[in-house]
């Protein structure tokens, strides 16, 4: 397979790099880059010398299509939905990293993201590449929106709660934690490392972006629409997001009827790994990964469930998923090139 | 001042020892601790090395009833409890940074701690030494329970919108994040470096024990029986609390009122910063100081109502706030000796 | 007094505000900023929230020569240089805490520095501002050319073996270790939380400028030329730096008896602390203070002295020196607004 | 292959079982430690949940030999030799991760270890696992002494600049920085979050064990006796080890013409990249793989060799090149298993 990358120098787009430089059945023969024409990748990556022979190019879709059998774009809001167009995917997939393809309401985007849309028209072939939901529409897809790192992560803690009505969707309070490799790689002063160590903060708090995706998807496995409280927070570490959700019961059920449940739901899913009792996900034990860690535990005396989950967010928030959509994009085990254990201490 | 110390060797112990060392109107007479008797002092806080000549002692506490004007133990649950009689209590004033005295409803501490309390006694002469809410009770007292870290920060966050009805106290939900400095400074394996770092995990999930002494005092400012969720999270930083809370509005009212009402209840703290539109609370900017910031950020979307707070664990959370006790109940400024800026970065 | 801050939005600029606002002799009149001129300066630094309610002026060195007692300049170098005239230096002191004045030799500042010298009349009045060892040339002086972070832990870690011969100066090795606060607060990618964090690396290896600095101050100590090695190394932490030296022994002398010397120079130094036999200096013990923790140990295997030192690069290394040399040049106790001990943890 | 492993519950050990599960042609068939035995081997590590539903057994090195192939001891120094006979050498093949087989001279090894050697009979046999020098006789060896993680980095940093006599062997001055997991995961209140965050330390001075180890390496790289300066430091982060090492010019040579020699030598060495001028080697972009990245920089001005090179302390600097060595054992490529390359944030 021929891949090429638009936005290979963002930490997303490395870890794609990272991650397909380790198989034998794909090659790169893009390295996309809008800020490093020209230099070679691996002065920029030096954890790739002698690994990445290849110098930065321009984005430049039309050659591309020509050239890749699949296409990563991660890059910033918007690039992707104006350079995308039917020619581009008669001759090449897409799988997006961005935001771009996956709200359904191009109304909602607009909002959120405001900018406008530029090819509202895919949207509703744009398949929303959460393989443990949508797994044979990937398949057969010829462009992803490969999902968000925070709506990976809520959706997989909650999901089987909200789908059998075990809680109301319309009490789910999700209080995110980031590791800092979230912000990007940009050269702002929020992210310097004095200002991020020792320090814990809510930001986008009522007004993230990630907050109409999650609603879109729980709304769909509901039934019914659900409106949700979401609020991120940055962390100094450098990978892993925790979710704590938070959501009122609406069936008498004990707790290791929910796990069963969660269980049931997860059980052929190699990447989403329930806990057992008592043991809370850590974004230590999936660092490195393309797992999401799971567990529940009923508050009895508040009548809440607490839903807890862990993602890598540049594996399983971002490269490794995209990686797991284009396996079965091409018909190949949905574990190929995804068999990383985490990585401890 | 007179000053004896019980656990002066836990990292709330010698935050006290730094902070009442930097006055000129109190005299540290006993460095207690369990660990350490007869070792020199700053041979185990090497940053007092030149300040400290003395060696720990052991626990006596009719000793130091005799010896010292007050008297700080910040030792494990059920010590304080054991200690304490009507004849130290005649001899000399004691705040205890322990949970023993805080909790009024010795069934409730005994449930939630799971041991004896051997001193009910002074349950209801003890005052709960939060001295924004009980400035009075608080000059006049023998006895004061310190507040927990989490409960200092998480009712400063949100008592004002408790008290006055805004939000309906029973849906509220607090998501804690601490430094690791909360955790104390035993050897435990989950606490190692390696451990922590690049990590993010919530624990106590359902079971804290900060969840009834929050519980109670907001009940006392709802002027009924609140239930909440309360979780906290360990955050690889050293010092800091963090809590986001969630409340529904019970009122129709604008985030400048409330932000208002907030204003209006803290105008004459000095420890209590209410933030302006736009900013969120955040641990380095607290860190080092007797500060509390909060922010509100009402979400119309979900009608809930979105309540932020930071303190250092360490001041605000304990040692501090121990000293702005004794400042009161030795009739001095209520600041004298905690004016120090938050130290950023 | 009245002061003026030029640079007072960078992290030595901000601890100078800190430190100074903490005092009641001291006022400062100006915040001076090239990039956030306008802005209200607190809104920077939210951990001065309600304390300074001041915004950001531009630097205007003639205006402030008339308002302010004593200006810090806390600037990029040839800032100073390009501004300070006879008529200013007649109106107000200048204390600098750039390189500009630092190194007496014009032609060694521009060929390390790469940049022509504006002010080359001034360098022979311009006292190096290291008290330990210009004590009386700093209280009659007018411009303080205030030592580099690297250069004032270097210098007195090494100090005494130096002068007195101990080591042959031309074999010393300087292997120093720094906090990244010392990197300043520029939005750069290699300052980004993510590229810090989880790493050690090595940074102008053979041609750091503060070599030659170094090398004057000790070769003005030894009464001979001296050449060292010197390499700086980042770490990731907000604050600190480290320093391990190494010299070879010229003098048959035991360990204890190099100790006793070192004692005896700083024995009346309130800031230098050479500690005892076994322990080592370390940055957390030093954090938030203007202390120099110090100590030797003789190798006797290999002939070689190794010595030791720690500093806050904010405090002793920047901005607590400064106020150091202010208060000796107005006359006042050396450590006055500079008594806060080491915060741990 | 079976493989044993004594000591698989420290930060070594785990590395072992995570490097050796992502391998088809392995498999674990015991999990020794001392202080789980009878524990899930997943709830300690939970990274492997689902991966590993073993239970931690004893130390029988007896039974071991009868059901392994190769047994690695990744055990306190003194365990191996006690554990190790001629019957069990017939038997399977060892790798010890621990110092016993390290020093040829027993007398070296009891000096600084402070044990008696219970298995001096072995010593000669055994080799000393650094492949990049004992390619040949690894492949034909019962019993591996696998090298520490300082002298491994430190010993392919300095190796060609000794051997050539571009540098006076004892003239080196090796400086180095250590992540906290070398420390291991025993519950000391040295190692805790709060005590190692925020710091750098030096330890060991002039006394650190892994000198002996050090020094006879280069002396039989020397073909002379050399004695050298050895400093470790703590570094707050998980992974990772950098060294810096000086060294006096003993030829009239050019960097380029240095680095060429570094080129030659390491040519064919898959695990050691010799970096481009003006790189240097960087913890971050090594972690997680078994790379060594090393770099030089000649010092004209002072005539001193600086050599850099950085590892990942558990990887090449034990666990990865642990399996390199039975690779070479069992004939198998030397990489196998150990293609991971570095992550990146």
């Amino acid at each position: 397979m021929k891949v090429g990358i638009i936005g290979a120098t963002g930490y997303a787009g490395e870890e794609l790099v990272r991650l397909l430089l380790q198989r034998e059945d794909t090659e790169i023969v893009w390295y996309g880059s809008k800020s490093y024409v020209g230099q070679k990748y691996a002065s920029i990556y030096q954890n790739l010398f002698r690994f990445v022979p290849d110098v930065c190019k321009e984005d430049d879709m039309e050659q591309l299509a020509e050239e890749a059998d699949v296409v990563f774009t991660a890059t910033p809001q918007g690039l992707c939905a104006s350079l995308v167009n039917e020619d581009i995917l008669s001759k090449t997939k897409i799988i997006d990293l961005s935001a771009d393809f996956r709200i359904k309401d191009v109304s909602v985007y607009e909002q959120w993201y405001k900018i406008e849309h530029r090819s509202p028209q895919f949207l509703e072939e744009a398949v929303y590449g959460l393989p443990e939901i949508n797994r044979e529409k990937v398949k057969k897809a010829r462009l992803i929106a490969n999902p968000g790192c925070y709506p990976t992560c809520s959706f997989l803690s909650t999901y089987p709660a909200v789908k059998e009505g075990i809680i109301d969707g319309n009490t789910l309070i999700i209080d995110a934690k980031s590791g800092t490799s979230g912000a990007g790689r940009g050269a702002k002063v929020d992210n310097l490392f004095c200002e991020v160590n020792e320090n814990m903060k809510a930001y986008g708090v009522a007004s993230h972006r990630h907050t109409p995706e999650i609603e879109e998807q729980l709304s769909l496995a509901a039934g019914e629409k659900i409106t949700i409280s979401f609020t991120p927070h940055l962390v100094p570490m450098n990978r892993g997001i925790l979710v704590t959700a938070y959501g009122s019961l609406k069936k008498d059920v004990s707790e290791k009827e929910i796990r069963e449940i969660y269980n049931s739901y997860y059980k052929n899913e190699y990447f989403v790994r329930v806990l057992e009792e008592g043991m809370v996900p850590q974004t230590r034990f999936v660092e490195g990964s393309n797992f999401a860690d799971v567990n529940i535990k009923l508050d009895k005396r508040t009548g809440r469930l607490i839903m807890m989950g862990a993602i890598d967010n540049l594996v399983k928030g971002a490269a490794g998923q995209a990686i797991q959509n284009m396996n079965l994009m091409f018909g190949l085990p949905e574990n190929k090139g995804l068999t990383q254990l985490p990585m401890f201490p």
